[in-house]
C-alpha cells in the first residue's frame, strides 16, 4: 500500500464533513425564518415567511448562475471550470486521486453547496432588517441582485484572493463579508425604506411592536445556534488531520461558548436597565455572540470566547435602545 | 501494513454517513407533521399530528417485524440472516473484516436504519392525503398495512431484486417506491373516503380551507428540505471512495437547486395565473421539485436539476387547480 | 507507510462523530423548549421559553467553568490539564500523534463539547417539572449549581471513575447519571415548591392543564427524538473500527425502536384505559421509551428495544394518573 491509499478515504470524510456542515447552515434558513415570523406582528406573518423561503431559493439559483463565477474566478483559471461545474462536466480537480500539496481534498461539489448556502444566510440578515418594511416582488429584486452580484463581489474580495485578502484582512466564517455585508445591504434599503408604519407616534413617542409568536422566534434562535456549529465549523474546511479535527472541535466549544455569553450577558444588561428579564433581548443577546465569535472561532480560548460573545451580548441591547431612539 | 488496514476507518465512515442521513430521513417525519397540521383546519391539529407521530412508530416496528424480511430477502439466502438481525445475533456479514468486491462496506443495522426511515416517509405522504379523511385508529390500521407488507412489496420489486430491478428500472432514492407508492395508496384511500365534509356546497361551489397555522407549514417543508439531503443523499449507499463522494455532493447540489427550481417556477406560475404570490403553493412547489429530483438526483448537471425542478413546481401548481375543480 | 499513518484520518472522523453527535445533543434543548412551552399554559409560554435557553447557556458555562473539572479530575492528573484547556493551551492529548491501546482517539475539545451538552440535558430534564412552579431568577440560580456542581458531581462517581464505577455500576448513556440526576433533583424542587397553583380545587379536586400549543409540543417530541441519536449514539466514543461502527449502528436502532416501542405501548395502554388516545400520553410514551433504553441501548436485540421501550410507555401512563390522584 502505497502512500496514495489514504486519499479516497480522506476525501470521503473531508467531502461528508463539508456536505453536512452545508445541510445546518441551510438549516439556518429555517431559523431565520423561524425568528423573524414570530417577531413580526400576526398580519405580516405569512408575508414574513415566504420573503424567507423565496430568498434561499432565489440565492441557490443566482448564485449557481453568476455569483459563484464572480466570486472565486482568478485572472489565470478564468471561470471556464467554473462553467464546467454548471453544465455538468466532470470538475477538473475532483478526478485527480493523487496525493501531494496541492491535491483537492473534497469534492468541488461539496465546496459549491457550501458557498451556495452562504450567498443565502447573507440575504437572510437582510430579510429580518427589512420586515414589514418591503413589498414581495420588490424584496425578490433585491434578493437577485444581492446573491448574484453585490455578495460575490464582497465575497471576491476576500474568499475569492481579492484586494482585502492581499491586505491581510481576516475573516474566518464570514463576519464581516456575510453578515457586516448583510447588515449594511440591509442599512440602505433600511434607510431607503424608512420606518415601520405606525413605529412613531404623531408626538414622536414610539410604539414597541411586541413579538406576535414567542415560541416560533425562540425556536428560530435555536435553529440558528445549531446551525451555526456548521456555518462556523464548516469554514476549517478540511477535518481528516489531526490539526484540523482539533481546530474543528475547537471552533464548535468556542461558538457554542460565545453564544452563551452573549445570552448571559443581554440577560444580566436588561435586568439592570429595565429591572425584568425579556425573551427577545435574551435571543438577540445568543445571536449577537454568535456574529461576534464568527470573525475567529479558532484562536481564543474557551474562556474568551465567552467573553467575545459577551460584548456582542452587552452591545445588543444598547444597539436596540440606541436605534428606538433615533 | 496490508491493504485491508483501510477497511475499518471506510466502514467507520460509510456507516457514520448512513446514520446520520437516515436520522436526516427521520426528521423529515417531523417535517410532515409540521406542514400537515399548519395546512389543515385548526379543530383537526391534533388528530394529524397524532396520525404523524403514531405513523413513525407503527412504520418502525411494523418494518422491523415483517417489512424488512420481505423486501430484502432473497431466494438463495432466504430470511434467516434477517431474522438473526431481529434476534440480537451478530449479522454475518457484519464480521467479515476481509476486503474484496463482495466485503460490506458499512454495518447492516445501519442500512436496517435507514431503510426503515424509508418506510414511515412512504406512509407519511399517505398521511397528507388522507387528513381530515380519515379517523385514527382506520389510519393506524392502514399504517401497519402499508409499512409491513405493501411497501415491503413493492420496494422488493426494485431494491430487493424484484421484477422491476430486472426489466432495468431505475429508481436513485424512491419518486416511484417511495413516494408514488405513497401517493397511490392515498389516492386509493381518498377515492374510497370522498372529499373532505364542507369541501363542495349544495350547488358545487367549492370552499377553500385555509391552512390554520402558516407559520408550521413554512417550518415543515424547511425541514422536509433539510431532511431530503440524507433521504437522497444517503441513496449513493456509500462515501469513502472520490467517485462515491463526489456523487453524494452532486447529489446534495442537485436536490437543494431542485427544491429551488420548484419553488421559483410555482411562485411564478402562480403569478401569472392568480395575480399574486401564495404561500402555499410556494411551499407545494418546493416539494413538487423535490420529489422530481429524487428518480435520478446524480447523472443532471446542476442546470438541469433546476429545471427537472422547475417542471415539478409548474406541474404541482395546474394539480392543485385541477384537483380542486374535479 | 507506516502503522500510524491511519491515525489522522481515524482521529478526524472520529472527532466529527463526536461533534454531530454533540450538535445533535444540543438541539434537543430546543425539544425540551418546544415540549413544555407547548404543555404549559398560554400565560407560562413566555416564562419557560426563557428559562429553557437560558439554562442552556448557564449550563455551558458553569460547566467550562467548574463542572467539568469537577467531573473527571483525577487524583493523579490533577485539574492542571484541564485548566490548560480552559485558558487555551492545547490540550496535551491532542498532540500526540502516535498510536497504541492508550492514543487519543478524538480531539479533547471534542469530548468537551459532548459532556457540555450533556450537563444541559440534566437541567432541560429539571425544568419541565418545575414548569409553572418556580420564578425564572430562582430557576436560574438552581441552574447555576446543578450544572456547575451537583450533576457534575453525580457525573464524578460514574464517569469520573468514581465509586459507581468502581462497584461495577452501568449506565451506557446516562438514563441515571442524567435522566435519574435530573428527575430527582426536579422531585425535590417540586417537593419543595408544591403543586401549580390552581392545579387542585377547594374539595380536592384535580383541575386539567390542557396544554397549551399541541404542535409545538410534537414538534418536541420529534426534536428530542432525534437529537437522542446523538445522546446514545455519541455515548460509544468512537465510530472507526467495525466493532464500534456496528455498535453505533446497533444503538441508533435500538434507540428508535424503544421511542417507537414507549410510544405505541402508551397509545395502546391509554386506549384501553380511557377509551380514547389522547396526543399528550403518545408523546410521554415516545420520551419513556428514548429514557427507558439510556441505560444500555447496544446489547438489547432490536425486538427487546421494542419491549424496553414498551415498558417505559405502559410505565409513564401510569404514573400520570398517579401524580394526578397524589
Amino acid at each position: 500500500m502505497d502512500s496514495t491509499a489514504l486519499i479516497p478515504v480522506q476525501y470521503g470524510l473531508d467531502t461528508f464533513y463539508f456536505l453536512i456542515c452545508g445541510a445546518l447552515v441551510m438549516w439556518m434558513a429555517a431559523g431565520f425564518a423561524m425568528l423573524e415570523s414570530g417577531l413580526v406582528r400576526a398580519k405580516n406573518t405569512a408575508e414574513i415567511l415566504t420573503k424567507n423561503i423565496v430568498l434561499y431559493a432565489v440565492a441557490s439559483i443566482m448564485y449557481l448562475l453568476i455569483g459563484y463565477y464572480i466570486m472565486y474566478s482568478s485572472p489565470e483559471g478564468g471561470i471556464l471550470p467554473s462553467l464546467g461545474f454548471l453544465i455538468g462536466d466532470e470538475h477538473a480537480v475532483d478526478v485527480v486521486a493523487a496525493g501531494g500539496e496541492d491535491a483537492p481534498y473534497y469534492s468541488s461539489r461539496a465546496d459549491f453547496f457550501f458557498q451556495v448556502v452562504f450567498a443565502a444566510t447573507c440575504m437572510s440578515v437582510v430579510s429580518g432588517a427589512v420586515a414589514e418594511r418591503m413589498k414581495l416582488w420588490a424584496f425578490i429584486a433585491f434578493a437577485v441582485v444581492m446573491t448574484g452580484f453585490i455578495y460575490p463581489v464582497q465575497g471576491y474580495w476576500k474568499w475569492g484572493s481579492g484586494f482585502l485578502n492581499e491586505m491581510g484582512f481576516l475573516d474566518f466564517a464570514g463576519s464581516g463579508i456575510v453578515h457586516m455585508a448583510g447588515a449594511a445591504a440591509a442599512l440602505a434599503g433600511v434607510l431607503l425604506l424608512g420606518a415601520r408604519k405606525g413605529k412613531y407616534g404623531p408626538n414622536g413617542q414610539i410604539n414597541a411592536f411586541p413579538g406576535a409568536n414567542l415560541p416560533l422566534a425562540t425556536l428560530g434562535a435555536f435553529i440558528l445556534w445549531m446551525g451555526w456549529f456548521g456555518f462556523n465549523g464548516g469554514s476549517q474546511l478540511k477535518m481528516s488531520t489531526i490539526e484540523d479535527a482539533n481546530a474543528v472541535a475547537q471552533v464548535f466549544t468556542n461558538t457554542n461558548l460565545a453564544a452563551a455569553g452573549g445570552l448571559v450577558a443581554a440577560l444580566i444588561t436588561a435586568r439592570l436597565l429595565f429591572g425584568k428579564s425579556d425573551l427577545t433581548m435574551v435571543l438577540n443577546g445568543a445571536l449577537a455572540g454568535l456574529v461576534a465569535i464568527t470573525a475567529e472561532p479558532l484562536t481564543p480560548s474557551a474562556l474568551q470566547a465567552v467573553l467575545i460573545g459577551g460584548v456582542g451580548g452587552v452591545l445588543v441591547v444598547f444597539s436596540i435602545l440606541a436605534l428606538d431612539k433615533l
